[in-house]
């Protein structure tokens, strides 16, 4: 419920305005040399995104590392780490206490649990997204030693500027590319890389669509159009784009599927895009972000190598 | 790997020219009477689909139950069934043994596995769903009586019978909604409902797109446009759109959200949809569909019902 | 709840006089050959034991395999099978209708489910490890290979030709040793070797102890006697039976840890024990066996092979 | 791995000499008050047992509260707790660094992951199993209003305070009684009641053996001695031991099955035993414990509450 992963695990606890926000990394490679470095970096670019449209927020961001680590070397056993919530102005939200705010969750969580944490959004608070790229900064770590790199970038935006002069929020679309994936990973039948990208990306708050390759685009094409021709990288392209089994490299063309058929990596670039609704928060000036996307492109790279992590681990 | 679900659990198995598709449900409560007409209506709904457009394979279906039931009545052990491929010409696909068809996954599977069954597409068969609109279908019996109804409709496609003339396929999309749904399903962190619904439509062949409510068209709406004012249907609407915790049925004026803020249902509607790309065998002919669509659209409502259970069944 | 395994998975369905016992296994490895004539032994090693105390059921036990397999070569697609039940005069149970047999889960299951298949025992048959046994014979078929064997032997028994003819039952010991395992294998925290062990030998009927190693006799020992002194095969015995991390093979003089220390194998055998409890069916006369322990020798060695390919694969 | 529970969920955390040792609890039922004195009085049983053969290392165990709660109210979220490593003296271990103690997990942690924590046991020590406490005192908690308690004593142990005078240490063996559990909580097949407990207490460090009911002595017994005749508090003795299915409180005269039958609840009392080696840590002096079971007493009942919940959680 709170884990995501079979192989590398992530559990991730905490709300806005308690005492911390953290998680457990259960499944991490032993004698992995964690490179903190890169991890912080990786929080500030969830943290500030570009100004000025990002929240204001000023917490250090701080990990805490509790366990699994001797002299900055994995040990095997669960990483937890945690980072301490020190801008903690209950006051603030007071008014929040008795109030279900428009296309927020406080209802839905009020109904769930017949209890919330008011200040801040509580566990549904966007804060909860940062173990999730500690997570992500690691299982990168662990990925680009193999070749795979993950690019996600800005394809769509609404006029952040104009949205903040009039109080207002907008929408955007991520696309995000992993790069050097092999062919052959993914389960097949429902655990399929796509299914698996699609659930970590609805994670993320305020995501609202995926699709994979041309996506939507596709149910306007036809099958001629659509379909991807394979090629062979060492003998040249294939009589009538069918390929037979053989030696070589075997790749496709154009990439209309987006890196993914039958559900399983074909060795072409994983592609995919991901929607996110406007903050719903608006009115609210200088406190908060005008558009969750800027900061969220490191969530939905940090969330496509966790999955890719266990799509390669789950490889016989 | 090849199961779905976490209480009410499908685990399916077969190729499709091998000897016989199935699954087994376990999970199921007991003292159920199945409808078994319910169940073969379902099944005649995903064979057929609207002529002229359907594949002609004429397997007749016929569901073999194996166990988990006394007199027709479920005992809350596992429920596993079979339908045999009885229209197995093995001949008819001796030609793909050696060729990688473009958008197939016979490459896929063959990087993966290091085999694969090429007969008719094996285990990446469109066949292979029979058995989730057979759990569908069981699922859907147990949520009606709760005041649960699934239903989806083809929402755009492309033109069928000129595709079907020029020898070519076309894709669509298909728009799902599930009504009676209380308030407070779903689990808020790594599995939302609709991170859950949207893993549940990637394992359904053909799919490259998922959205909930307004999805990718929130990308470009404002904040203010693109939030849910909350009701009190028996007390009138809210001032300012925030309304007070407290007595009466609260819902949503407007539905953007398609029914789910920050992963949990909110009482109203769940509406999503999903894009299907063009079926990329082209130039079959008569044997094969022109689009998935129509044929899909019950395997939709069954993946629907199958992951709707699993939200009931986790409440608290 | 009907699944065991985490990579190397089985379900099993059905009851004793339903349609059919079968079961899937997911996660089986790829272009294996399956070695039918072994798991036909294997299910003769279940069916018949030795004759006399052996039961007088007489159904044939012929798999019919449903799927994963083309030319007898795994897919890595789920293997499903199923053996029919031929011998079901149900009459002969009629009587078993509205009574709870002392011992039985007659009553359990009635208490859980509100319903029961009270012919033959139902889901509780005896009959329901059939499908263990497959996925075991496949498990150390893959095992071999690898230099690992599974022997499981009575340790000690009742005397079963007295208990016949007094129209009684008896009860015994197992034992059973995994030979070949390498050191390394095992969860430390929440899924120990020993832990995934006990769990599996549980699910089979009528046994109601396990220990490993000493077991029960270590809690009667010093600390001095109970200890495994290490060796180095290759350097000679160590000071003080400690010995120093470097080249060689290490393994432990004695073994009365029974290969296992903190929840992983130490290289040296795997040992355990599983007490079974006398059948409850008394008075039956010819009909049912006068101890399980005969038959459920080849179930102990199929859920040993089958923890350590679960083991085996989590191993990094 | 490091997680136990299918819906009431504790993953653990931290390496004894480490920066803490901790658990998430996910899956706790929200509106709980939190009874903290009584996790404290929990504890402070695992920590000091009774005195003089208990260890002597001084960590205040002081529980600090991450997440989850509001006011010391249950939220529904996940609950992170840890407890800071104080007296961490390294050197002490210093040579521990290049040797295998017999009979401990040096080795076995050195094959499986490469590396290891050598100081105090790293993850191996007992001191992991104080998250275990925690999570089993709220699981109490829960458990109590249903009536249902769990009390876990001493069966048998070795002579201790001959031992300690030896620089010896010994072993024993733990009875636990699980009062008030209803009949028909398990999973029949493969979690089964007693299976699931066997599990959790292999998890507990120095478990050998774990026996239901008679358990061993079972295996020495006829089917007549063993078997429990059902009767009816209600209506009195039902004839020849067999009870009709009626009207009535059915339980067992006899618990010979300690309240488990086909791996389902009978409503009698649930009776399991669990053996303990002797520490392996002979020679040791004052520091460390001679006998491990007057702490583990509380690790016992912790685990078999944490899986009655579990138990319960399943219920249909």
């Amino acid at each position: 419920m709170n884990t995501i992963g079979q192989q590398f695990r992530l559990t991730t606890f905490g709300e806005s305005h308690g005492t911390a926000i953290g998680g457990v990394i259960d499944g991490c490679p032993s004698q992995l040399h964690l490179d903190f470095g890169f991890i912080d970096s990786e929080l500030q670019r969830r943290k500030t995104a570009q100004a000025p449209n990002a929240s204001q927020r000023r917490e250090p961001d701080r990990i805490e590392w509790l366990s699994g680590l001797m002299d900055g070397v994995t040990l095997g056993t669960p990483i937890a780490f945690l980072v301490r919530n020190e801008d903690c102005r209950s006051e603030d939200y007071e008014a929040m206490k008795d109030v279900f705010r428009p296309s927020h969750a406080d209802f839905t969580y009020q109904q769930k649990y017949g209890i919330r944490d008011w200040r801040g959004g509580g566990r549904a608070s966007a804060r909860t997204t940062l173990p999730v790229v500690v997570a992500g900064a690691i299982a990168k770590q662990i990925l680009k030693p193999l070749g795979i790199e993950i690019v996600a970038e800005v394809a769509a935006m609404g006029d952040a500027e104009q949205a903040r002069r009039e109080g207002d929020t907008v929408g955007g679309i991520a696309e995000c590319r992993i790069l050097g994936v092999p062919a052959g990973l993914g389960e097949p039948m429902f655990n399929k890389y796509s299914a698996a990208l699609a659930h970590a990306m609805f994670s993320i708050p305020a995501v609202k669509g995926f699709e994979v390759g041309d996506g939507f685009a596709l149910a306007a094409m036809k099958g001629t159009e659509a379909n991807d021709t394979f090629i062979n990288r060492d003998e040249g392209l294939g009589t009538s784009g069918h390929e037979t089994a053989g030696h070589g490299t075997i790749t496709t063309l154009t990439n209309h599927s987006g890196g993914i058929q039958g559900g399983i990596s074909n060795g072409n670039e994983v592609v995919f895009r991901v929607a996110f609704k406007p903050i719903p928060s608006v009115g609210m000036g200088d406190r908060h972000d005008v558009c969750a996307l800027p900061r969220a492109l490191v969530i939905v790279e940090a969330l496509a190598a966790m999955v890719t992590m266990d799509m390669k681990w789950m490889m016989r």
